[in-house]
């Protein structure tokens, strides 16, 4: 069964949906950039013990129990941008890129999120696109209050999540 | 300056980008669907007050303060599936279309989420996105016990949200 909407079965392409999202904190760039480019920061709003080399062209590790995902640093520009491609993990992400823009506005920094890249709207890409936002969220908190929800702490969005 | 992120600029159609999402929670499909299907429900997990017609050919009223939404009920199958057309609203909002599907698997009901039909990944699309995650985890709080946080109560996104 396709897993589609009705509405997105008229012709257009689908091929390469994305996952968007944005949220907004209080705090400067530079804080908000720490937050996505070191392994302290990582470990504190998406899952805990990342290990690896947050450099550019260096490779994360993130290993949630029973999974993991490895990223390849493609770019790393403080106050700016952090952008990734997954080179590990399930199939699904390998080879989608993950981008985090900053933006200062009105005294608060704004943070673009798109996971670029899917094959298909699979059922699994609905799931992530949720616990995008719940993670997206730990970062607001983490960076506001110290007070992240990394896995396996985050909030779930399932029972069993 | 564009808004799309640069693994977005090489030759892809973006013209129709979805938001999707995905929950699950401890209730029947039944309970799910008349929490998407009747003025009771969206109003305590959506946005309170809702007013309208949720059969279909009606249409629902949403107010938030400074703002809304009409939404045209398009489709209303009892534990299945509920599908709208937005008929009033943000310029951005106008003419997508809002579906939630209904699948019972493992004891659970998952609601698969889909806003269709944006003409333009706009940074409010990426709001948006997380919006729905979080209004998404409303109303699975608002089915599994009664607690809701519907707009004006919702979790807040970046300060002023």
């Amino acid at each position: 069964m396709p897993l589609a909407a009705p509405a997105l079965a008229a012709g257009r392409d689908i091929a390469m949906p994305d996952i968007l999202h944005r949220v907004g904190m209080n705090a400067s760039p530079a804080k908000v950039y720490r937050a996505l480019a070191t392994l302290e920061g990582l470990s504190h709003w998406w899952i805990v013990g990342t290990t690896g080399d947050p450099s550019i062209g260096g490779t994360l590790h993130f290993r949630p129990e029973g999974g993991g995902f490895d990223m390849k640093v493609l770019e790393s520009t403080p106050r700016r941008r952090v952008r990734w491609k997954c080179v590990g993990g399930p199939d699904d992400w390998v080879g989608t890129e993950l981008i985090f823009r900053l933006k200062s506005r009105g005294g608060q920094t704004y943070v673009l999120f798109t996971h670029a890249g899917w094959r298909e709207p699979v059922e699994f890409m609905h799931h992530c696109s949720t616990k995008w936002a719940v993670f997206l969220l730990s970062l607001v908190n983490w960076v506001e209050r110290g007070e992240g929800r990394p896995h396996p702490y985050d909030v779930k969005i399932h029972p069993g999540d």
